[in-house]
This record gives C-alpha cells, structure tokens and sequence, in this order.
C-alpha cells in the first residue's frame, strides 16, 4: 500500500516506456492499464530490483502510490482522457496530483485544470517528446500550469528528461495550458521541417535525377555541421533501409499520403485566431492534406503536364546554395513558429520564457537541432525578443544564405517541383522585412465595396471614401 | 395589420439597401432597428408611392408583415444573431421564415435552424454578396437550408438578385447551413484574389518601379478582357482617386495593415478540417495577419535588407507574362475554392451544386468575374467534377499560362517582393498534378520517431519497421 513514487495511466508505447525510464532512474513506478496484457508485459520489462507494478483496476493504482499521488496520464488526447481522470477520481485525494502527457488541445486542459482544482486536485499539461525512444531514455517535457506542483515533481522529471551537457530537457513553460501550448507549436515546427526534408528529397530526386545513395550521403553529411538534428539524422537512416520483401529502398514502397494526428493543424487554425502568419507551417499541414487526395492526383499527372526545365544540373553545383538554402527556410520555419509562442504567451498570459523553451528544446526532442543553441542565446541575451530574425546574429546567418535561398526555390519553380515550405519561407522572410507592405490597396478595396473603413498614415480614426 | 409582405432586422447599410431593392421590385417593405434615426431615414430614402414602413418595436414590426412572415437577419454575425431572434420568437407564429442573411459561421447556423424547427419556424441561411452597392442595385444571394420556405421567397429573391443575361443570381446551394458555407468559401477566395492584385501592384510599383498612372492603365486594359473581374475594376478606379488634403493618390495615405471580420480565416481553418487544401487562401489569410505587425516590420526592415536583383526590367517587356500569370494564379485559387465546396458538400451533406455556384457568382458579387462562365460550363459538362483543373479546357487554359507563372514568381523572388499567392498558386499546382509525392518519406519519419506505422503502394494495410 501507498508504496510507489510515480504512476501512469495507459501502458501503451509511451506510457511503459515513461514509467521503465523512472524505474531506471531509482524511482517505484506503478501503471494502470485496462488490458492486462500490458500489465504484465510492462512488469516483465522491469529489470530485476526495480520496483514497478502494473494492473488492471484504478482502486488498486491509487491505493498503491505513494500520497499525496503522482500520477501521469498518458492516454489518447480527447474524450479518453475525460474518462481516464473520471475513473480515477473517486480513489484520488486532496492533493494529489494529475499529469496529462498527452497532446491534448490546450482549451481542454484550461477547463480539466479548473474542474479538478474544485476538487483539492493539482493538474498540469506536459507536453512530451521524443517518441518511442525519447520516452525511454530521455525526452524533452514541457510542463505549464500548477507550478507548486511540478516543483514537488521536478526531481524525477530531470531525472528521467534528456540532458544537454548536464542540463536536464525540462522546465517550467508558463501558466494554464502554456504546456500543451509549446508542445503543440513544437508538433507545428515539426511538421514543417518534415516537408522541408521531403522537398529537399523530392527536389534531388525528382527534380534533378539524383540517386537514392546520393541523396543519403547528402543528408549524413548535412548531419555533421550546422544542420546537425535529429530529422536530418533519421532521414539518412531511413534511406539506407531496405524492404525485405521486395530488396528496394522501404522508403520506395511506403504510400506517399500522409496520416497526421492534428496537431500540426491546430499549430496554424490557433495562429491564425492570433493573427501570427506562421506560413510555412500552413503549408505543411496543407501539403499534407493535399497528399491525401491521391486519385486526384493521379487524374491530375494525366491531364496537367509540365512545362519545366528539363536542363540537366549537376548536383555538385547545387550541393552549396541546397544547403544553405534549407539552413535559410529552417531558421524561418523556427521563427515563425517561436513568434507565435510570444504572441500566444501575451493573449492567454502564459508567461513563457523563451530562453527555456529554446533550451529544452535542444535535446530529447523531435526538432532538436544544433540551431536552437543560437536561438537560446539570442532570448539569453534579448528575453524580449519577438522575432528572432531580429537578432542580429541570427539576421546574419539568414541574410548570408538569401541568395542561395531565392537560387533553390527558383530551380525547384523551374523543375517543376512543389517546394511550398521552401518558398512559403521566402516569402515570410520578404514579407516580415518590408516597412511598407501593399496593404492599403486591399484596405481601400474593402472600403470601395463594403464600406469596411480604413485608416490613414498621417493621422488617426477611421475614414470611407466615396470612391466612385 | 400584417400588410408589408418582406422585412429585415437591421436597417444599417444592408439592411435598407435589400429593403429599398425590395421596394424597387414591387414589394413592400418593413425594417426593423433600435435606433430612430435608422428607421426614419430608411423610410425618408423610399421613393414615392412605394409601400415601405420602419419600427423600432418588434411587436409592431411582427404585427405589419403578412403571414406566413418573412424576416431577413441583418445583424453583424455572432451573438447579435441570437439576440435578434429572441426579441422577435414572441411575435412569430408557426410557418414563418427566418432567413440569417449575414455571414454567419455555419455551425451557427445549423444549431439556429435545429432549435427554430422545433418551434415550428423555418430557418435558412443565406449568403449576401456584393457589398453596399450591390445590395441596392443587385447582389448574389446564396440560400441553404430549408428548401420549400426558399421556395415560397424565391420570386422576391429573383426579382431583386444582379442578372447575368437575364439569369437571377440566386439559387438554392443546398441542405442546412450550405448558404452560409458557400458565402465563407467566396469569402476565401475573396481574400485570396485581393491579395493576389496586391501583389500585382508591389511587383510593378516597389519591384519594378513602375509609377501607379501606369499600373492604374494595365489594371484598367486587363478588365477590358478575359480578366474582367470587379475586383480588377475597383482597383483601376481606386488608382485614379486623389486625396483631398495631400493631393496625393488617396491609396498612398492608407495604412498598410489590414483588418479582416474572420471569414477568410474561417474557410482556411474549416479546410485543415476538411483536409481541403487551399493553400492560396491560407496565404493570403496568413499575410493579413503579418501586416498588421506594421512595427516589427518596421525594426525588421533596418536589419533584413534585401539581396534581390537591382537589374532594371522594362515593364513592356513581362507585361504580357504578368497578366497570364495572374489569371494562371487566379484560376488556382477558384479551383482550391470550389474543391473545397465538393468536399465540404461531402461531408457535411449539403449536396451542394457547383454549376448553380458558379452560375450565381458570375454577377452581382465580390468575385465575379469573366472565368466564372467558363466554370458555370466546366460543371455543366460534368457535374461531378471534384475539381475544375481536371476539365480540359480549363486545364488547358492553365497549362498555355505556366510558364509565365513560373516567370513571374522568379522575378518576385529576385526582385525581394513577398508574393505568397502566386508562390503558393505555383506549389498548388505543381503538387496536385504530382502523382507521386514526397510524403512516403514524411511517413517513414513519422513511424521511426513514434511508431505511428505506414501503408505501403503494394499491399494492404498497416505495417510497422524497427528502423534502427
């Protein structure tokens, strides 16, 4: 009874995985699952002398934890994790405290941090990445909400997080949902980079005839200088797998439309409630969705051929300003992605420090990356900063590289290559740097058909003209 | 007593603009506004002899419209729509019409028509496009809902709806809130062609530097043609307008951040859901939003300078590839659009009819426009068409334009000028006419990181890889 220092509701991949890093860590870890199945094959994971417990009823779960309770859900985002904490509930304490690891959209956990606190119960959101193998030996977490609590937590949090050079991949991320919150603009920036490779690849490929063997030592490479991260990493895994039925690359007999899980949706429908332009993460989502219509497409290859380039280009020549050119549009994808966390932190008074997102977001994470070291130093140096193409080192790492930039995204146009994050990228970039954007044109329009109003240069208030 | 046959709630500038066209055709007319002023000066615009009354009292204003009633909300879309109906529910009897002929949102829409039903009241959404003017003289009108009150309307609607060769631009869109969807998806492709003319003028002006009595010409002569349009007229004629005080084109002292009432960002979020992709509108959302940080970009603009071309171009010499860019551009956007609409019809059942949209688009509304017609005829060929690239004529119409699209983007690109929506026009195109796209590898990332599994081109289902 009341012996275990940590448990986790759902003994899934993650779950398991959360629980036998905290076991490793010298912590009692106790899982509560509806399949015993997983019970015991979580149990049977245990090395001999941890001590962890695993079954299938909630009243044995909380009548094991040690009080007040740690308990971590790690449940399917929606309505199960409703449930989870409502089959919970009447064995839980004053006090206790309830975890959601989940990707849970961040109004949900507003409302679930509100109706628990009611009942004497400390919940927080923790945004949890790394995966599979993140869960296991060290992912990046991104707790926001009750912050007394996560302090009671901490010691096993930065136990089990990742480490960049001793600095454990955990922190507090702010208040309410701010959790949630960085963990879904994370996913965004995530999903953006993962088209950015897939352009990359796409534009060599198709593109410019390259072979698979080429295009994965361009990627290995790639991984060992300043575009070092984790994506790139596992791009130049995956392209040395090959299918054992068929003895071809596995990547060549995957289905070429995507599933995806939401969040990266979420990331840019929240944006633009927010009015942050985070483009290049719309286009991810949206290549994403246009991928799916794959009959169309077929229909489409028929009917609507190109008319590009077919120039042969030796990949040598390109290798420079393609690398370059990626370090440009990732930079950009980073800032956009980064500027809607400041301007989320402002609207639901998250208080987010930057600084410590940025750091947390070096290792352990899935859009780790050698990058985020600048991006830390430059709110280190600037916690302010709203944008950090404003930051002058990081202005210069993109100004050095907007000629190889506009090169890259000229030849993917003339290939014929869809390139959106490569040019969505530029065009943020063109767009965030000009003082005078062609705005007032589309302000008159409205005020010439709809009476909407505009405002003036010169002077304040509203203004309609008669226009015609 | 009960003697005026149609009325509207709000007597602002829709509202007396509808009931004076009302009164034009024949009908008389009742309004009803809380304020006075509004009410008398609606009356005081009626022309002699035409039958029309204005109230502030609902009672009143129930009590002198013919039963069955029919009422038009014209209230601002929201909570005042609710508002509105419940001060008018106690005078209303089984059998009238209510008819929200705002831009509500659609789900609205379906909750109002549910919750009206049941006391026995017909409900329909109605989009109303055309601005001020059009709402005097002629707008399009897009009705969903409860087809049979339709019915019973549909000789007022008629008679005051713009005219395209004598063909009313109004028109049953399909079942519950489809009117009201139809509207958001105009809207978004309203959104996306003003931005598209905004950046036809930044290309030109800051890209170019051509001066605005040039740019007002070209604008001027394309109307003339196959890019008629009445978004290509008002910019022409915005072009010629002076301000008053400076003397100076009235467009210069207009401020170059916009505003927006959402519905464009409501067709662009409402597509992530639908997995429609629209990226053309997303972007033209998106740079709305990045307008209005006028002082970022004012900061990022000392830092970020340019590294584009300064080579001088003669504007003769891309006139012509400028104008097919545009309408290549345009196309695109109607395409992702109207495939919107066919997906959206899909699951949410409205049945929508995309020959009766493209028929009632063609006048009276904001995007009108002379390709309208080819489109009106691409569905009557083929009815199921799920998207107008795939009729041959209007592929073709694209496919002869390519090439100076991929012109035209360069030049942008070179020249430094933001110009996301001949950009993502380009990435639309080239992707959906993509039968083999680079998301197998996003798929495969996706399962190394998370295990989140794939499918594969030769076999069913779902299939999983230890990648490492």
């Amino acid at each position: 009874m009341n012996q275990y220092d940590f448990g986790t509701v759902g003994l899934g991949v993650m779950g398991s995985n959360i629980l036998l890093n905290v076991a490793d860590h010298g912590f009692s870890a106790a899982g509560l699952d509806l399949s015993a199945e997983k019970a015991a094959s979580f149990e049977a994971a245990a090395k001999p002398g941890q001590s962890v417990f695993g079954t299938t009823s909630p009243e044995e779960f909380a009548k094991s934890l040690k009080t007040p309770r740690a308990i971590m859900l790690l449940v399917p985002a929606g309505s199960l994790v409703d449930l989870a904490i409502e089959n919970l509930l009447p064995f839980l304490e004053q006090g206790d405290i309830v975890i959601d690891g989940g990707n849970s959209y961040f109004t949900d956990t507003n409302r679930r941090f509100a109706t628990l606190k009611e009942k004497g119960i400390h919940f927080f959101g923790m945004g949890i990445s790394g995966g599979e193998s993140g869960a296991r030996f060290g992912p990046s977490m991104m707790p926001g909400g009750d912050k007394l609590a996560y302090e009671r937590l901490r010691p096993i949090f930065e136990a089990i997080a990742a480490k960049v050079n001793g600095d454990p991949c955990v922190a507090y991320m702010g208040n309410g949902s701010a959790g949630n919150y960085v963990k879904m603009v994370h996913n965004g920036i995530e999903y953006a980079i993962m088209q950015l490779i897939s352009e990359t690849y796409d534009l060599l490929k198709r593109g410019l005839g390259a072979d698979d063997a080429d295009i994965q030592k361009l990627f290995a490479d790639w991984n060992q200088g300043e575009l070092q991260s984790f994506l790139i990493e596992i791009t130049a895994e995956i392209l040395k797998v090959k299918d054992e039925e068929t003895g071809d690359l596995l990547v060549h007999v995957i289905s070429d439309w995507a599933r995806s899980k939401g969040t990266g949706k979420w990331t840019s429908q929240n944006a633009m409630d927010l009015q942050a332009p985070v483009p290049s993460i719309d286009s991810a989502v949206t290549m994403r969705n246009l991928s799916a219509h794959k009959q169309e497409r077929l229909l489409a290859s028929e009917i609507l051929h190109s008319a590009s380039q077919q120039e042969k280009i030796d990949i040598a020549t390109i290798a420079q300003s393609l690398k370059d050119a990626y370090y440009f549009a990732m930079i950009n994808v980073y800032a956009q992605g980064l500027a809607q966390l400041s301007i989320a932190s402002k609207e639901y008074q998250y208080e987010i420090d930057l600084k410590e997102v940025t750091k947390i977001w070096r290792g352990g994470c899935i859009i780790r990356a050698a990058c985020l070291e600048n991006f830390r130093s430059a709110f280190a140096s600037n916690p302010q900063l709203s944008n950090i193409l404003l930051d002058k080192d990081i202005a210069k790492l993109v100004l050095d590289r907007q000629q190889a930039a506009r090169k890259i995204a000229k030849l993917a146009i003339d290939k014929g290559i869809p390139a959106p994050v490569f040019l969505s990228s530029l065009s943020y970039f063109d767009g965030y740097r000009s003082a005078v954007l062609p705005t007032n044109l589309i302000q008159a329009q409205r005020d010439f058909f709809g009476a909407h109003l505009y405002e003036r240069t010169d002077k304040e208030g509203f203004f309609h003209t008669i226009w015609e």
